[in-house]
């Protein structure tokens, strides 16, 4: 019985490191050298190329490095029967929400322009008070981000699939309460998970809902939102701008015209990163619970895709 | 008896109208524009020409319409015996919290380098609670900081002239305790006032005292910094950079170093702005006083320029 690294975008070091330290006996393999593919049953994974695991015959789950399996489930190659896990990180949590309050930070107080327009031009500022932040998805991340908003004087809405209830949030659910959600939001802030329901979610008609001027974060994946929307929008003075984290295509291509749009604030995906070091406990956890038959943590409902 | 207003830089209007809503009948006159000068015994002022007040005879208050008194009490032309009022806003310490956990928001998460410099170069980030943050001056304004600080899970120190006690911070004061109060600050942030103390505080032989890689906020005065130490002790890498909003020339003239240099985060004086219908009924207070021969409120100690 064997345990696969598949890291094939990033360096996997980290990770081999984490857990030889964690587990010294543990029978690691790393993608693409594998000795033999019959022996995998656990997979360890970001972003594998689509495909392979039709070569390891007694796979029984595809572990995700991080806290999104969208990477994972859009390979449409995957046995039904192969059971899927994310991590929960809290540390991944706190990063997200120091990371989304300081884009909004940039925001009303304009710091961003200042520093690149290398001008003297006082702007007027806004007061946390003054901002209603209606955040897509109230998952972990949503409601960490939430809370840390609500502490520094942001009203704070939330939206999501299914009915939440959290101290401080006015929330709303379903399709049917998603126009009264956006019609208050003047900073939109998209957490939602990648499912092909919210793929290119962010779009013209949603943007439409918005009040005029209101501001839009994405720091979930780049197929939410429609790019050229975003522009249209943006030109057309709907939107007063963005602030992107993720894009369809990362890097972000050199010639992309968000590079060049002074209303729109590219960073390089950059929210939050997982520390092999934090999460290696849950996954080597799952790897036991696995070998002794018991039942798996933190496992993705392949309906819902999240 | 006649209430003067002074403000030679900036449009008097909305003190004007502040005023004259909380007060019809108040003789209000509107420096230069001044009937009788005799008659005047209260002057709301900011940045007043120096000099002007011996044409006063029986001025007995100058208020300031900011939280600084720096620019009334360094006219030397300014009998002792005029006392000097400064205002009290909280709104404008809120507004100052919210700039500062801005700016540092801004540093820890590099947001300002990565949208100024239009390329996908991921970089690595700091935590709040990696941040030893050390607030020079524990007024009103600095302790309204260091709690906004404490809130978002960074590490606060204070130093001040005499001895303070706020919960949650670790404060130092005099100049026996400056090098301990330094040696552990990792985000430097001034926001003394402006006395013949305090200018030029912030100097090389300060800046040597900080742990390499130290930043520096100035959101106090101009002239607190001496600018040719800075830019050197960056450039010589024992500074990894500053946030300046404020300057010894304002607006920052167009040719200034400071514009150029990638590693200063220029904005143009907008910490905070006092609102003149916030501290009108204050001011009006204490003309009230005045009048009534009774004590006033807000007095600056005309010894310790503060």
């Amino acid at each position: 019985m064997s345990f696969l690294i598949i890291s094939s975008q990033r360096d996997p070091k980290g990770w081999v490191q984490a857990l030889k330290e964690k587990q010294p006996d543990l029978d690691l393999e790393v993608y693409p050298d594998v000795a033999d593919p019959s022996k995998v049953e656990f997979a360890l994974s970001w972003k594998h190329p689509h495909g392979i695991f039709k070569d390891y015959p007694n796979l029984k789950v595809i572990a995700s490095m991080g806290a999104g399996i969208d990477h994972i489930i859009e390979d449409p190659d995957i046995p039904k029967n192969i059971k899927i896990t994310r991590v929960i990180d809290e540390q991944l949590t706190r990063d997200m929400s120091v990371f989304v309050l300081a884009l909004i930070m940039d925001y009303i107080r304009n710091l961003s322009f200042h520093y690149c327009s290398k001008e003297w031009k006082p702007t007027k500022y806004l007061r946390p008070e003054e901002i209603q932040v209606g955040i897509m998805g109230m998952g972990i991340l949503g409601v960490g981000v939430a809370e840390k908003l609500i502490r520094n004087k942001f009203h704070v809405t939330g939206w999501s699939r299914t009915k939440k209830e959290i101290l401080g949030v006015t929330t709303f659910h379903g399709d049917n309460e998603l126009n009264n959600f956006l019609s208050e939001t003047n900073v939109l802030v998209c957490l939602l998970p990648l499912t092909s329901e919210t793929e290119n979610i962010l779009n013209k008609q949603l943007f439409e809902k918005l009040p005029e001027g209101a501001y839009v974060i994405n720091v979930a994946r780049g197929p939410h939102l429609v790019e050229e929307d975003l522009l249209e929008m943006i030109q057309k003075g709907h939107l007063s701008g963005a602030a992107l984290d993720v894009f369809r295509k990362e890097p972000l291509p050199e010639d992309h015209p968000f590079w060049t749009n002074d209303k729109i604030r590219v960073t390089p995906h950059i929210a939050s990163v997982t520390n092999p070091k934090t999460v290696v406990p849950q996954i080597l956890d799952n790897y036991r619970r696995m070998q002794d038959g018991k039942e798996l943590e933190k496992v993705v409902d392949r309906e819902k895709e999240y």
